[in-house]
């Protein structure tokens, strides 16, 4: 029996994730698409031979046939749409972050319990060839007993005015910071008990007017006592950085590169490559192996790999490190959730 | 117009061009697998989507419905195979190596001349993204004149001892270093007029017996004064290598990595990460590049990306390299075609 | 006129910097090493060719063709050492730390000061020529407004437990950080306002016993605004690991690297180097370029390239992120100085 | 007892040298330096503390307290120089080439055994940390059977046109390619028994007129069978490359950088590091080393490490290689030694 799923959303990052599941996922089919803007469906519905669109998802829901779908609205009508469709019995996958408060990812939690469905959040480094291999390293105990997390995740050019606003993205440290709060709660094997956070808006003063940062620092305290720092900026004009490490007492890892293609050009008394351009260059397999990873979790009736109360747990540590950057203090977990 | 496109062999090589045809050519549509193992041909029609299979590759080639058909069959076969899909007025794309004569190369060549239709031959290299940023590099004058090609091509096992005999596979140098051959007049700008080659048996004793080789390595001289060298191996037991270096009046190029995944493992002393383990790992985009490609130029009607004349070419090359090993001379090209 | 220079200390530290008085810095005379050890002094006197030994450094510095001393003692007799150095008209270099109190710092920068003498600090990665070129390219705009530091500071070794105690060594945030607090200063052009730390005993139990811990995280917010953090650990068992970053507005810089020799092991599946096992490995060099700057900055009569100044604002960075770990809170600078 | 050494040759390879031998070589004395150019002699004598100059050598040959003699003369003196000292009774070391042809090698060790001293020859790479590891490795087994050699030799300049000339330098195989050709037999175990030669003055015409090229591709066939390639370039304008690859049966080793200082310039999608400007940013330690190993050599009254024999090897290598570039033919060491 094959799966039918349904896209919600059919922007740039629903465009992704459409072409994973027409081109990357043999085993289920896409049948439909929803986006009030139809001209957005029916492009990406040609692109995927998709053959169905909705200019209201509800419409969608009401499908018998489909049998879960994929969310990549906006961050703020997550909760929305997640609560329809849990009542209308679908499986559900959600872009990251579930959603920008510790309630509202609680509000989501309890509809999709409520409705017996599996919900499945959006963290597609767990699925990075790259990443896998250093939780099976972690994992095999390779590296003894992980001691510390560092994280860098850098982007290379400031977001829109609209979306930086807190209420659109939760601001930069939640943006760009919750896959490395995730990554940090997965690889440590421990979750955060406590934060602090430094930040500024030091290159894009524009920002500010919308009260947001351009540039962070968060450290990290999980409650087996290990420790971990995150940083995360919009002015890596480089090139997309995203580079963790895991620090054991027998041993590190390193993950991360910022180099696209494998050309080097050497001038006068210069070595140079080139970067990686955003997260489609660096995470793209990774993308594909996600949606794969919800299809067979649903396929073979067990849980997805990443779960809501992961993607609660990685929003607490956001708002957390938040508060802790506009209070000028650390800031326990137990504060926030 | 969509093409229909069929696919003759479905062997390993057959199932990734395969896979690419259905899942990364939006603008063709792949209609038909032939191959006389009927099992074979049905798992890779299964797996692809393909609705029609068939054992004879004649009764394929007889449908009016298919434009262009993609040969992956034993090198051996090829112009034989491509003598009658020229012959039912089919667009060719064909695997590397062309064929292993110049004789061979000349006979195919004027069979597609005399139907009109055009043929592509497989060196996925020149759509893989560093390779594709090289030559663009080279073209805009970023190294001045290239003055040297070296090449490294190297694999991480042996191949069957079937395979390995000249009538099967051309022998290491001919298999291996054809693929180089041809890099070497694309990026070099200018056809080779001499080569030198050594070479032994120096890992795998029973290579010998079927009349191969492990290793070697092979100097050119190019039309234009410029030289350059090109080592094959099947024992570069850490990883598949293969590096291209293009040096220049003004400064050089390096294409080539040894590294699969993004993770370093840091224990005592030692950083370490993992190779790269076949031509898929570090080809499978080019593959898709290289399909889309053939396409294309089929779509709009426009001479293929590389041309029998190449294949012929590169063919020449290993022969007269093959030739210099066997009498351990310097051998000129113009002695072999 | 050659200047005459006395070494206070032949310890470990001491014996390094005494062979590069003797045999790096040809424009001054290595004349005597008093050490309270006389077989200490006399080996290393041996070593480099150097005439007197003394075990009590107040003869030494009783000696009136002796211009000026090196001071390698322990880091709690710096302020005694300096007083009597200062009092006897001699210039001084210091080991760092200068002290592990702002209030010693400050005894010792009025003792030179009222004596007229010049005294440098060894902060040597400031001579080290990839952290030299790093200052220049930020000082002539390349990466545009330095915003974020990132240093990674670990030893692959665990301390001496007598030498972990908080009076000997400040601790492993004092004793580690203190080189990547000068390196904030200096790079970033700006003095650090407040910081906030985490650390933990995560990897060797006994540090815990003498009141240390083996690694932390501290975050840095700068007087203007821009941040930054630096780790430290004592579980580096992969080799010595030094890197720092500085994101600008404009592009970043990263210094460091974790290989040693230029030997690559390719064996199975597996590319592997050799990492850097220490100081010595890493920064030689740097050490020799410190003691002829100091030299030069005496014999062109003008200030030495690391104040005291620097000495005092990196000790004071030290004890503010100490105290933060203590206490759990963010510390502002102006509470420790 | 300290050996007493005298320097024969004040130019710059006799300044790196005479410095190595001041400052880093403490149990031997540096005791007098040779050369016709008295101003030379002094300077050097100068900087490197040495109380003795000479115009004439043979004055001081004629001094009964100097043991050896380091001669860095031009090659077509050594083995007239040589021949003087071993008939002086003075031990040598000399540096590389030996000489440009074989017989004047055999005249130098013939000279040499009459007179019973020991000579060495200035392959310093023998002594390079990097080269010394991959010896070791070689020899421990660690990538099984050596069976292919794989060299860079590239300088970012054109040599003078003096020294071009074949007379002077042995034309560019044999000046570039004689360390090469050492560590092809030293690191494969094995005598070279053909070489074949492609060759061009490509970049800089005026070589052309005094009879030299500037890019050149080696292939070597050693006796055991096993293989080789050496390329030497004058235009690697991006800076001095020096790489060398070992492979194995069961792995390989690569050994070489194109990296001088540590600091990597991230600018718009670039990421760009410097390069090594010439052979005492790469070789610098390694000359230490050398002079190190031949006092030691002396003191302990055993072999060097690179003899006659081994200078005279690498010498008839690359008089095989330069006659197989004039040729066009392959050419047996049998021929020319």
């Amino acid at each position: 029996m094959t799966l039918h799923i349904g896209l919600i959303g059919a922007g740039r990052m629903g465009a992704t994730l459409g072409h994973h599941l027409a081109y990357s996922v043999e085993m289920a089919t896409f049948t439909a698409i929803a986006d009030p803007q139809e001209e957005a469906a029916r492009t990406l519905a040609a692109k995927c031979q998709v053959p169905d669109i909705y200019t209201d998802y509800n419409q969608m829901l009401a499908r018998e046939d489909i049998d879960a779908v994929a969310v990549v609205t906006p961050t703020n009508t997550h909760v929305e749409v997640i609560k329809a469709a849990a009542a209308a019995g679908k499986h559900i996958f959600t872009e990251k972050p579930l959603a920008l408060s510790v309630a509202d990812c609680d509000e989501a939690i309890a509809a999709v319990e409520a409705a017996g469905v599996k919900m499945m959040v959006g963290f597609m480094r767990r699925f990075d060839p790259s990443y896998v291999m250093a939780k099976q390293k972690i994992d095999e105990g390779a590296i003894g007993e992980p001691v510390m997390f560092k994280a860098v995740g850098r982007d290379p050019w400031r977001t829109s005015l609209e979306f930086a606003k807190r209420e659109n993205s939760g601001g930069l440290i939640a943006d760009m910071g919750i896959h490395d709060f995730d990554l940090a709660r997965w690889l440590m094997g421990s979750e955060v008990s406590r934060v602090s956070s430094e930040g500024g808006c030091l290159v894009f003063p524009e920002l500010a007017e919308v009260g947001d940062i351009d540039n962070a620092v968060v450290n990290l305290r999980f409650e087996n006592g290990s420790i971990g720092n995150v940083d995360v900026s919009r002015n890596a004009i480089y090139g997309y950085d995203i580079r963790t490490e895991i620090i054991g007492s027998e041993g590190s890892l390193m993950i991360g590169s910022l180099q696209k293609t494998q050309l080097l050009v050497l001038t006068k008394n210069n070595v140079a490559h080139d970067s990686i351009s955003g997260f489609g260059d660096r995470f793209g397999e990774a993308f594909a192996m996600e949606m794969r990873a919800f299809v067979e979790a649903l396929e073979e009736q067990r849980d997805t790999a990443v779960t809501a109360e992961d993607a609660r747990a990685a929003t607490a540590i956001a708002v957390a490190a938040t508060r802790s950057l506009d209070e000028g203090r650390t800031v326990y977990l137990s504060e926030v959730s």
